[in-house]
């Protein structure tokens, strides 16, 4: 293979200028490299270059290399457009789901699949379009790379190259090995949010009063696209129906125990699930793809003033103590809040003395891990 | 009923140090009433007492009003003992479940019922014991009041004013209907977590590389303690075995379409479930109990160093923009990382070209409800 697309104008063709495509852009654009940015919607595109994303272009574009951040019915679709249109540049994509698009590629464009590699960033929000965009979305998170049999090293290499760009942690595997993990990872996470979730829309708002702070966290995944969702499901069903069936055919088993054990068994085996789960939690890298880092909490009343969060955190900074991360707990309009501030243990006890000098109201926490 | 315990040195006796007893303890004191402490750990109740949630008392000593603050498989026994011992004093307790406890009472107390009153306050942490008590842990979170038909009036009030007292939102309910409703708003979410969490356990450091932030929210329950839910479980079979099979037969339906589906079947199938979870997402009270508020995001890097977050809202400040909430993402020892500013939309732009002018990198977020 010649070193593909070395003489065009464009290092990098972004197809599609969603939330995505856009924060790849604004990546790549600060590293440096020429940036040519096609969507459908013209509105789209322009947004995402006016935010300092690239440069529109009209169709297809030689680049070096060409990323489909397109929704996930479409990304096989467009990647073998893009492999036929473009016939030097190496293709990638962005999508949650491997297997399906390179299934199209190797029956629709078998002929180009040496310049084929499979990609995925796994960074997002719950919210999309490029106003949401940032070039550090991928900081620090996994970025998997998924080359085919076929494809030619030079062309994995240019995609693990994008996810440095990015700021990402390249982590190369087969499509198949990454949809099975995805789907116990990300998908069914998701399907189980939203089947939480779906349970209270039958609720009145009475009933949902009673909702504590714990469903807000299982649930927040629920406010994902429907949409996206929808494809993503079609595209992995298989890997999908397998990794739904391994958490609901336990919880039906427990149903069952629950409707006729003795309460001694199923103390027993609520206890064994709840035990199992902590394992597994422990199994998560921490924040930016690191292992958990404990760190002591200082709580803390706040006014709910503006300046009054400034006046804490300027105290904090008297007594040198670096706030690792903060929990702001308060409604709008009320007059008091609570902040939790997240240190080094070692910095604890020196944040609520200094704190108490300067008169806070601090109610000293419990060691926790983030 | 005569005036109880109108003659009695305390009007509070709080049976169990933990984290809930010790805050009710703590929120009593602050409101001025005198409050015994019992607990069967003599280090327990002296550390709630230094917290100055009460004085240690060395048995069921007479108050207006006993909470029994103890695991869920002890309350219904400590209840009917408080009840035979105090006989002028009102007995209700903090537990995730009524209708066991309940039962308890009338079976062993059944003559002593005008004095018992079941109660639940939905607040809670993943850590526990007296060390992460708060008097403000109940601030605007719900309190749930079961009497039962034997109870008396002003029974109710005391625990209505108890509620109050912690500042929390009494929400009087039959037993039943709490133990109806908690299966799905907490109980349920709470083994899901747990089921998640256990997939994780079987995975290799390598494979939970690729989980997202969202995994981390969904399973966050997960660290919840196991010898807690064994008993809430084992007392709320019937409920939670209902709720159980409400979410995983769906989800085992789902599997089977997931099987056998046409793509196009899957895709409307999982888009439907996901539009139903923001339907039932959308129920969710927001914090302190309110509806969700729409608040504007302001991203924004923060280098890792003492003082940068002082600066930043010290900053923030300098435009009177009151800062409703923080999310920091970055982890100790990183060089940089980044700061969501949650403000009221108007005063987003205020705060966008405030920043800049300071020279903070500011990447303009999209709105997003909290």
């Amino acid at each position: 293979m010649t070193e593909p697309g070395s003489e065009t104008a464009f290092d990098l063709l972004i197809v599609g200028a969603g939330l995505i495509g856009t924060s790849i852009g604004l990546a790549a654009r600060h590293s440096g490299l020429r940036v040519a940015l096609l969507d459908t919607d013209p509105a789209r595109a322009s947004l995402a270059a006016r935010m300092g994303a690239g440069d529109v272009v009209a169709g297809p574009t030689p680049a070096r290399l060409a990323v489909a951040a397109v929704p996930p019915a479409q990304v096989g679709r467009t990647c073998v457009q893009l492999l036929e249109s473009l016939p030097a540049t190496v293709v990638t994509h962005a999508c949650s789901v491997q297997s399906a698009p390179a299934a199209e590629v190797e029956a629709d464009a078998v002929q180009n699949v040496q310049r084929f590699v499979g990609g995925h960033p796994i960074a997002g929000r719950e919210v999309s379009g490029p106003a949401a965009a940032s070039a550090d979305l991928f900081s620090d998170r996994p970025w998997a790379v998924c080359p085919l049999p076929g494809s030619a090293s030079a062309a994995t290499d240019a995609v693990v190259d994008l996810a440095r760009i990015c700021r990402a942690e390249p982590i190369v595997l087969t499509a198949g090995e990454h949809d099975e993990l995805l789907a116990r990872l990300s998908h069914v996470p998701q399907l189980f949010a939203s089947a939480l979730a779906a349970t209270l829309a039958v609720m009145t708002e009475d009933e949902t009063r009673l909702a504590g702070t714990g469903l807000r966290d299982t649930t927040r995944l629920a406010d994902s696209d429907p949409a996206m969702w929808g494809q993503i499901a079609a595209a992995n069903a298989g890997e999908l129906a397998t990794a739904v069936r391994a958490v609901a055919e336990p919880m039906l088993a427990l149903a069952a125990q629950l409707e006729s054990g003795e309460a001694v068994e199923i103390d027993e085996a609520v206890r064994a699930l709840v035990t199992r789960g902590r394992a597994g939690r422990a199994m998560l890298p921490g924040k930016h793809g690191r292992r958990a880092v404990p760190l002591a909490v200082v709580r803390c009343i706040v006014p709910d003033a503006p300046g009054s969060l400034a006046r804490l955190f300027a105290d904090a900074a008297l007594f040198a103590v670096n706030i690792e991360d903060v929990r702001v707990d308060h409604a709008p309009g009320q007059p008091i809040g609570f902040a939790e501030l997240f240190v080094v243990p070692d910095d604890r006890d020196r944040l609520v003395r200094g704190l108490r000098e300067r008169e806070w109201t601090v109610t000293e926490g419990a060691d926790e891990a983030l």
